[in-house]
């Protein structure tokens, strides 16, 4: 049994540890929150094992009735790995600060700079460079929408360059602070987005230029794809690759499914925890290449839960369970029920 | 002086109105409304005389106590082109209804399709082609905002393609029906949108491909612009041919133009009537040009008014004013008070 220590008990903290729980390979040796929110409270229902962040904060728990089993370094002295789930930026500091000193391995999420590990990780595009490796980072929700598609569609045909633009949610639905409310922001108003760049830290080599712009809503990214491929295809071949993929699921408005609103009623409907989607949606009737090898379509990401296997997939390959990617992708899959595509 | 009549006094008819009776050369022969709404108190307030879309109407009118100087047969005889701003597909039915029987020459707008004029109009596009014609069709809100920067771009250096993503803004201000509220809709979830072919309309033989989603405003459409340039140029050339274009503002969010929003203020600010913005607003540091000849930029588009000053060139056009479209541009944008580029 990998035990996982994990840092960080918010968006996504909550939502690895419930899918490192469901692993048959795998178990959740504690997390680690700063301060007694229902959060903390959920996570000592759930059992899992509640660890304050320092040693100023046990009192607090303490006052909250909120049973803490140590620090965050007691924990590490019982775990194999931590997957850090902390605020963007401060993975950089935890490593330097508790990881390195401590000689373990820390999975770190796509708001720290790709340059803090070296590796970046998206399970379909480049599971291998992960293996073994001590600090891996799992790559943004968008980046992870994209290289799930691209890797499938540049190994299936190839690609030859990639132009998208993410029509970004403004902030997740438990914010009430951000908006916009009734605004299109240009994010960032300079062309191109940081997205780019960040596909090609886990598919190496690929000619990619994104535009971004965040619009008000809470639920899903939507991104407009449009790719050349380096050969003559169809849509009818490109769809059925998508629709073969690991974590990618085909939509249609024909079948209802007009908008990321509805997609987000069919992940209530077919019963997903939180009404989370893992899988990236894909638009069937969008899916259209034309000119021979001039591709487009439309996908939605949910920003809170895309990256949720990765994080289980990354820590298999730093744990060396398996080099066989495909292999890793279905334990995670068939654990927390996505898509069948075996 | 060119007496012009408005058929249908809403969203476009109230602006096209108070444009036309700017100018130096045309005044507003009447307006035709279908019921006593606070639009025709005002059409009245305003002294443009005020006709029922048909007989039966009229009492409806004097029930309300609105003066009513007739019906449209009345106005068609006492103008010389109407310009007609009824909803969507209706301009069909009155084309072959009312004003092809009275040999009147009319406008119709961008919800009516190409072929019922034969002739689809944009003032830097193809101002030429509408002269001396009895029937023409000024194209949508987001087709003249391409058509815009599109032929200034093509005129200064060239363009081989033009691939666009339109993030549009749900209903209008006024609208409290539609939506959507939380969500991101593809409209059309097929791609490609109807806009590119609306765009070559008046670019001829243009190479456009457009995708469009819906998004959760009722201010301003936004593009995100991917050109392949015919050859090499510089993200200066660009910004410099497109500053100097009339109707198109460039701004920038250096100076705290940020989003679609503060376009708007902006247009608050400067005192346009009705906060209107006819310019299309063009991010200045979204301007990239990238490998020597791929184009990006973000522009935004203002749905209720860019087509205004559009409606009054196309009346100078059809009249045989004059053959000279930079003349007639200036004539109305001065008379708007819009972006001084002469």
């Amino acid at each position: 049994m990998i035990r996982v220590g994990i840092n960080g008990y918010g968006t996504v903290g909550k939502r690895v540890a419930d899918a490192v729980s469901a692993q048959k390979d795998m178990e959740v040796a504690g997390v680690v929150k700063t301060r007694p929110t229902f959060e903390a409270v959920m996570a000592v229902n759930n059992k899992f094992p509640l660890f304050s962040n320092n040693k100023e904060n046990l009192q607090v728990f303490a006052d909250a009735g909120l049973k803490v089993e140590g620090t965050i370094h007691d924990l590490i002295q019982d775990c194999d790995i931590v997957v850090d789930c902390t605020p963007n930026k401060t993975g950089a500091d935890n490593k330097e600060r508790i990881y390195v000193p401590n000689k373990i391995k820390a999975i770190f999420q796509g708001g720290e700079k790709h340059h803090l590990t070296g590796t970046s990780f998206s399970a379909l595009a480049n599971y291998n460079e992960a293996l073994g490796k001590d600090y891996v980072r799992v790559v943004s929700c968008n980046t992870t929408g994209l290289a799930r598609t691209l890797s499938t569609i540049n190994r299936g045909v190839g690609i030859r360059n990639v132009r998208a633009v993410m029509i970004r949610r403004g902030p997740d639905p438990w914010d009430d602070k951000n908006g916009p409310v009734n605004s299109i922001v240009p994010d960032p108003p300079t062309i191109p987005s940081h997205h780019g760049p960040d596909v090609q830290t886990v598919l190496k080599g690929i000619d990619i230029v994104t535009t971004a712009v965040k619009v008000p809503t809470t639920i899903m990214h939507l991104h407009a794809v449009n790719v050349n491929l380096s050969k003559e295809s169809s849509s009818e071949e490109i769809s059925g690759l998508l629709a073969k993929a690991p974590r990618i699921l085909m939509v249609s408005g024909i079948d209802g499914v007009t908008s990321t609103a509805r997609v987000m009623e069919y992940a209530r409907d077919i019963g997903r925890k939180r009404s989370d989607l893992n899988e990236i949606a894909v638009w069937k009737e969008s899916v259209n290449v034309i000119n021979g090898n001039e591709l487009f379509y439309f996908q939605a990401i949910h920003q809170e839960s895309d990256i949720v296997p990765e994080n289980v997939d990354c820590i298999r390959a730093m744990m060396g369970v398996t080099p066989d990617a495909m292999k890793s992708i279905r334990m995670t899959d068939e654990a927390l029920g996505l898509k069948k595509w075996w």
